[in-house]
């Protein structure tokens, strides 16, 4: 019903758009377009918000409707599935707005909400090209369905103690974003938070994990400190063996194996988080998603007019063909989506960036800036000297 | 002995080279510089001529001095594993001759030789930024050791019939290459020929695998069958059931699954190659390795003055960001290569261009230029009408 008049009074304020800004080419996409069923919104907050007043969750300042429909939400309200939904809606919309408010103002982010014919959907929301960000994408995703054998596979290998070995409902939900900035003094992000639900007979496994990292193409020491200031401030709230312990985890994970050299300087990882309780580890990972705009705006704000040249792009260029290399080759979430069967690739492989280089045997001086970055990268740096308390 | 003198006869020439151009920058690079103990070349036709002269076997054609010791080679001239290796040097040399007669005549490959501590080494020719090549590679390697564990399962999984599971000598020699021209109007090509030895107790396993294929960004429906007419000829020489069957086989193998398309127009692909017998196999090799210049050449000649702008340069570069994607996620030589310890990652990443671009939801009209090179990746053709005779 609510979900109806969403609908509506999304057509009618797009038409009222229309005839108001005449002689602009108005951005309602047709889904047909596009490969695997996917619906664009242009939202209009007023009528979004009057609409979505009705029930008792505001949906008005999310990025489109949420992928489960509005009533079961509230009939679930205390459902760690419902809970979930809607705190990454909410953390994508936030990540978006702060984003947008560093950009020229005609420059928003293209909303793609989309359906999985296995069960749930998603919301990707691009921006691209534009003067500060080259490329940003933030991805939600609510999906239930099967697990595939090789992810029941993949997840007993982990230590997931699953009676079955097949047929097992699943639920998960997760936001996602890869921002690759235009000015190479401003660092790349990305986080990834998730909540998983495992059906195993009678059991409901169910656990938590992400992460947010930081990659610079210059080092600026103290932008590292920061980045990671915030980052153990989130966890410290809730369990003061966590940055070290997610540091750590982090630096090991996002490891370029064959090139013996990090993605960047960290930030923080983990995996199967299932204790002390549901309500714990829910609290600490809303707290990391949302230190998040307070980690990495103030690097945006602060380089985004900084000087750079030809040869700075390039180097620029040169690490994100690296940090292509680490995605394809060996993120394990890259490649868990791509190879499932009906994967919407376009919003998995939105973390790449828009343009890459790679060079034969480029190897900057070690007494460059180029070279002080390849040696953090090298040797990660214990940046809020928390090593010996860990 | 000889390589001595081959040595000496290359230290004095870059010598004379350096004296008689002064103020210029002789490009003999030191191995200190280079990660894993590279010794770069350059060589003095003349000198090393006469030095190869003394023997029986003629290397002074040759990009750099073959791998293996050249009195092992003259001792053991009729074993395969020396036939392999010479085999290969000629056709890296007549490939990278044939690239550079191309090209601007200051534009010349950069010649590797390089070592590996396990055994064996390699000759890495690269030429990066030509006017008409952006990036081209052509590799050898001849390499020996023990097969690592995961290699002896792969090749297990494919059939091989291996007594042992661990500790197993191996020797392999191959040549590679991958040429990305700067011109959109030309295609990317690649190829790869190579021989396996494996010892399993008493017995020798050995065999032959390759393949030639062809990557356009704007179809040329006339290259696309010189291409596979020529790679035709060269195998019907051989075994009429040849082309057909490895025809297919290439179009299965360079598929980028998640995408449901193939890398390019394809070509031919085989593996595993033990049968009639060693000499035939090395036979067919051999023509379908000579057929790289044929196959190719014509197609650089006849597009390099091609003219283009903008928009065929992006759509070129995002074909490239599609190259990246099988290589990185599919390619079962890339993936092994790098998972190898002390895998020399310059060489297996030469494959990689020099820019590549992603753009998200990039969809071409049906009815563009663009569009009609994705008909033909999404349902490969039968380029010479010859699947009623497969």
């Amino acid at each position: 019903m609510l979900k109806s008049i969403f609908k509506q009074a999304q057509i009618l304020s797009s038409l009222t758009l229309y005839e108001r800004e005449k002689g602009k080419v108005l951005r309602y996409m047709c889904g047909t377009l596009i490969a695997s069923g996917v619906l664009i919104y242009d939202l209009n907050k007023k009528k979004a918000e009057m609409a979505a007043k009705k029930g008792t969750i505001d949906t008005s300042k999310f990025m489109a409707e949420p992928i489960t429909n509005i009533k079961t939400l509230e009939n679930n309200s205390r459902d760690m599935k419902t809970r979930m939904e809607l705190m990454i809606m909410k953390i994508q919309a936030d990540f978006c707005r702060a984003l947008e408010a560093e950009e020229d103002v005609e420059t928003k982010f293209q909303v793609d909400r989309w359906e999985r014919k296995e069960g749930g959907g998603g919301i990707t929301c691009i921006m691209q090209d534009g003067r500060i960000f080259e490329k940003a994408g933030v991805n939600i995703s609510v999906v239930s369905g099967m697990l595939p054998a090789a992810a029941i596979q993949q997840m007993k290998a982990r230590g997931k103690n699953f009676t079955q070995g097949e047929k097992m409902p699943f639920f998960a939900a997760g936001v996602s974003a890869v921002i690759h900035p235009a000015n190479p003094m401003i660092p790349t992000i990305h986080f990834n938070y998730r909540y998983f639900e495992v059906q195993d007979k009678d059991t409901v496994h169910w656990w938590f994990g992400g992460g947010t990292d930081l990659t610079p193409y210059y080092l600026n020491e103290d932008d590292a400190r920061h980045f990671h200031r915030t980052l153990k401030d989130a966890c410290d709230k809730h369990d003061k063996s966590y940055y070290p312990k997610f540091k750590k985890w982090c630096d090991d994970y996002f490891h370029i194996t064959h090139r013996g050299e990090r993605r960047g300087v960290g930030g923080i990882f983990f995996d199967d988080l299932d204790t002390p309780s549901q309500e714990k580890c829910f609290n600490f990972v809303k707290s990391c998603a949302e230190a998040v705009v307070p980690s990495y705006l103030p690097l945006v704000k602060s380089h985004k007019d900084d000087g750079y040249g030809y040869f700075e792009r390039k180097w620029q260029l040169l690490r994100r063909g690296r940090y292509v290399e680490f995605n394809l080759i060996y993120d394990r979430g890259t490649k868990f989506g791509l190879y499932t069967p009906g994967a919407r690739y376009e919003s998995i492989l939105m973390s790449l960036p828009l343009s890459a280089r790679w060079e034969y045997m480029h190897i900057p001086d070690p007494n460059s800036k180029e070279g002080k970055l390849m040696e953090v990268l090298k040797n990660p740096k214990d940046w809020l000297g928390t090593d010996d308390k860990a």
